[in-house]
C-alpha cells in the first residue's frame, strides 16, 4: 500500500461519513438506506439480531426520525477517532468512536451516547456502500 | 474533480479550520478577523442580522472574549463531520457541525452549544478565507 | 513543503493518534508505552513533573487503567482540530484538542475532560512516536 493511495482513502472515508451522517440526522431514510449494499448489515451490542438490508435499515430510521421529530429533538453524530485499513479483496475496513448529541426544542445540548464501531466498507467510484456496521455502546451491560 | 485535487483540498481546509478555531477559542480577535475576506460575512440562525466585514467580526469577538475572559471561562470549538466541495467559481463550499465546550475555571468541561454550520470558502494561498459562514443552533426557538 | 506531502502527512498522524487512543482507551500499557520514543516525554500541567521514558509512561497507564476497569468505567479519548506542521529537523510538531468521555457500567456517558495539547512526532516509517507530549487541562488551577 503506498501513501498516495492511502491518502486518498483516509480523506474520502471521511467525507463518506460526514454525508451519510447526515442524512442519518436528517431522517431521510431511503438515501440513509442507499448507504448500505443492498444486502448491507448493521448490527447493535445491544440489540439481538441486526437490522439486514436496505428496506430494515431504512425502515427502522423512519420510525426513529418520526419519534425524534415528534419529540422535537435534532440528533447530531459525530464519528471520530478513525482509523482505515484497505483489505486485499478491495473492501475498506474502519474503526471509530461515535458520540450521539442531542438537543431538544428550546432546551440545552446534551451528549447522549458513547459508542464505537467495526465498519465493512466496499468502494463505490469515488464514494463507499457500507456492507457491515457493528455498534457497540459504552455502558450497556446485557 | 481528481482524487489527487480532492486529497489535497480536504486536509487544508480541515488544518485551515484546526487554526482558525484556534484564534477565535484564544480570543485574538484581529487574526481572527483576518480568516475573513474583507467583505466577509458571519449569520446565525438566533441573531437578525449577519455581521459584516472583519471590523465588525472582529469587534464582536473582542467583546465576547473579554466577557469569557472576565468569567474566567474556556471556550473551545469543535468542528466535526466536514463535508468539501470544490466549486466551479474556484470557491469551497463546505458544511460541518460544530461544538462548543466551555469550562470554568476550576469547575467541570460542559457541552455549551451544538450547531451546524455552512461556508463559502476562497481559497488564498495554501489556505482560505471565510467569504460566508451561516450557523444554525440547535435547539433555537424564534 | 509542498501539498502533496502535507496530504499524506495530515492523514498519517490522524490515523496514528486513531490508532494510539484506542491503545490508551483499551488500557493496553505496553503497547501504548510503545508508541513513544525511548525517552518519551509526557507533561500536564497539573501534574509537577512529566513522566519520562516508556517504562513509567507504560506503567502509569497500567495503574489507571486497572482502576477504571475496577470501577467498570469506559474511557474514550477523543482528538480534533488538528494542526500538523512538519519541523525542518524532520520531526512534526502538532497541536490539537482532546476530550475525555466517560462512560460507568449501566450508566449515562459525559464529558469528562477538555484539554489542549502539543506533541513533538518523530517519524516511524509510515507512521510516528511521541518524542513529547505536553496536555493543559481546561479549567485546572494549582
Amino acid at each position: 500500500m503506498t501513501t498516495a493511495v492511502d491518502t486518498g482513502l483516509y480523506q474520502r472515508v471521511q467525507q463518506f461519513y460526514a454525508v451519510q451522517m447526515r442524512l442519518l440526522d436528517e431522517g431521510r431514510a431511503e438515501e440513509w438506506a442507499d448507504t448500505f449494499t443492498e444486502d448491507g448489515e448493521f448490527g447493535q451490542d445491544r440489540r439481538p439480531a441486526p437490522r439486514q438490508g436496505r428496506a430494515e435499515i431504512g425502515g427502522r430510521l423512519r420510525k426513529a426520525a418520526d419519534a425524534l421529530a415528534a419529540r422535537g429533538v435534532v440528533r447530531r453524530h459525530w464519528l471520530g477517532m478513525l482509523a482505515v485499513e484497505p483489505q486485499p479483496d478491495g473492501t475498506v475496513t474502519t474503526r471509530y468512536y461515535a458520540l450521539v448529541i442531542e438537543t431538544p426544542a428550546g432546551g440545552q445540548s446534551a451528549l447522549h451516547l458513547s459508542t464505537a464501531a467495526d465498519d465493512v466498507l466496499v468502494p463505490d467510484g469515488d464514494t463507499f456502500l457500507v456492507r457491515r456496521r457493528y455498534v457497540v455502546h459504552d455502558g450497556w451491560t446485557p
